[in-house]
């Protein structure tokens, strides 16, 4: 129900909502004691790339929290009106000043714990030119074995990019690859590397 | 600005929000004039499954609106703490009464004017027992050439099963596929086969 609990209020009518199950469902939502409407709360999509260029790819460090100065793709919250590809591509534009073509989808990763999938496509520079946009402070090419695997901001990064990595060494085009991240029971929620993926697919 | 606007009041004061850019940031958002806290809007996952059982497909007759009385495959919004797999197991069994095991990752279609993203799965039923649930008057297995192109419930479910149609021509196992749907300009908005299909790749 914790979810449930963040909406307080109308978001139509402004008035007090009460956790309730509503006729015909089976779960507790936010319902509006003045209107009757429900605040139904979903997951969010995280969407962005991962680029290939002469056999690296390209890396930001983070300018802003969470995991300020520690390295990430280029990737954040997917838009009202955009597709997946366009909210990718967009957030290149603005964390690493890069035009990319998308190649293919790569991966989807969700984290139910955060409410969290995360959506990345292989892509490839249009022209050779990046730059660090207001939300990185560095953005920098990394061949495979270089890949900084111990200061990356998140566990959907490890994975994503422990994945490719793989789907390289084992030559061949990379896959699609689905799974859930999950954080390792009394572990620390900074530890980025205590997760399992589980019900790992790949197409 | 359309998703901005349905957004009047603020979730956690309950003070009227107005629709303004944040600092940092380039679109509008429903902005609290109280709290000054800034309410999101993200799209929304639909997930879902396509069951392969005997050289057939398994799908499901609305029982509610909107479209009822077409066919679908078993589908649904995505639930917070939940991911895409269960959450097209959970559907399937609220829809159809079917326990499946979910084989592959096969489809994701983002439908930008509608704010929503199709996950579809690869699943095979683990016993050959299904039956209407609340939400539907029939359940039904296809064989791929009596599958109700004309009786479906929505684009997406079009394109999907036409991919997978087009797959199994080819031999082979299915592959992953993403794309885009995009409402044909100039065709009502009830004509489900008005569509196009933008970015199509596959993995």
């Amino acid at each position: 129900m914790g979810d449930v609990q963040n909406v307080k209020f109308c978001q139509w009518c402004g008035g007090p909502t009460k956790p309730g199950i509503p006729e015909g469902e089976e779960r507790f939502r936010a319902i509006c004691t003045s209107c009757g409407k429900i605040a139904y709360q979903n997951p969010k999509m995280v969407v962005g790339c991962l680029i290939e260029h002469d056999n690296k790819v390209l890396l930001c460090k983070r300018n802003i929290e969470p995991s300020y100065g520690l390295w990430t793709l280029p990737a954040g919250y997917l838009e009202m009106g955009e597709s997946a590809r366009e909210g990718a591509i967009r957030e290149t534009r603005e964390e690493a000043n890069a035009e990319v073509e998308v190649i293919s989808p790569f991966a989807q990763l969700d984290i139910p714990l955060i409410g969290q999938t995360y959506i990345i496509f292989l892509a490839r520079l249009k022209n050779p030119h990046f730059s660090p946009g207001p939300e990185s402070s560095e953005c920098q090419l990394f061949p495979l074995h270089e890949i900084p695997f111990n200061s990356l901001s998140f566990s959907s990064m490890v994975v994503t990019l422990s994945l490719y990595v793989e789907d390289k060494k084992e030559g061949g085009k990379p896959k699609f690859h689905y799974g859930t991240i999950s954080k390792r029971p009394g572990t620390s929620a900074s530890d980025i590397h205590a997760y399992t993926l589980d019900h790992h697919m790949q197409s």
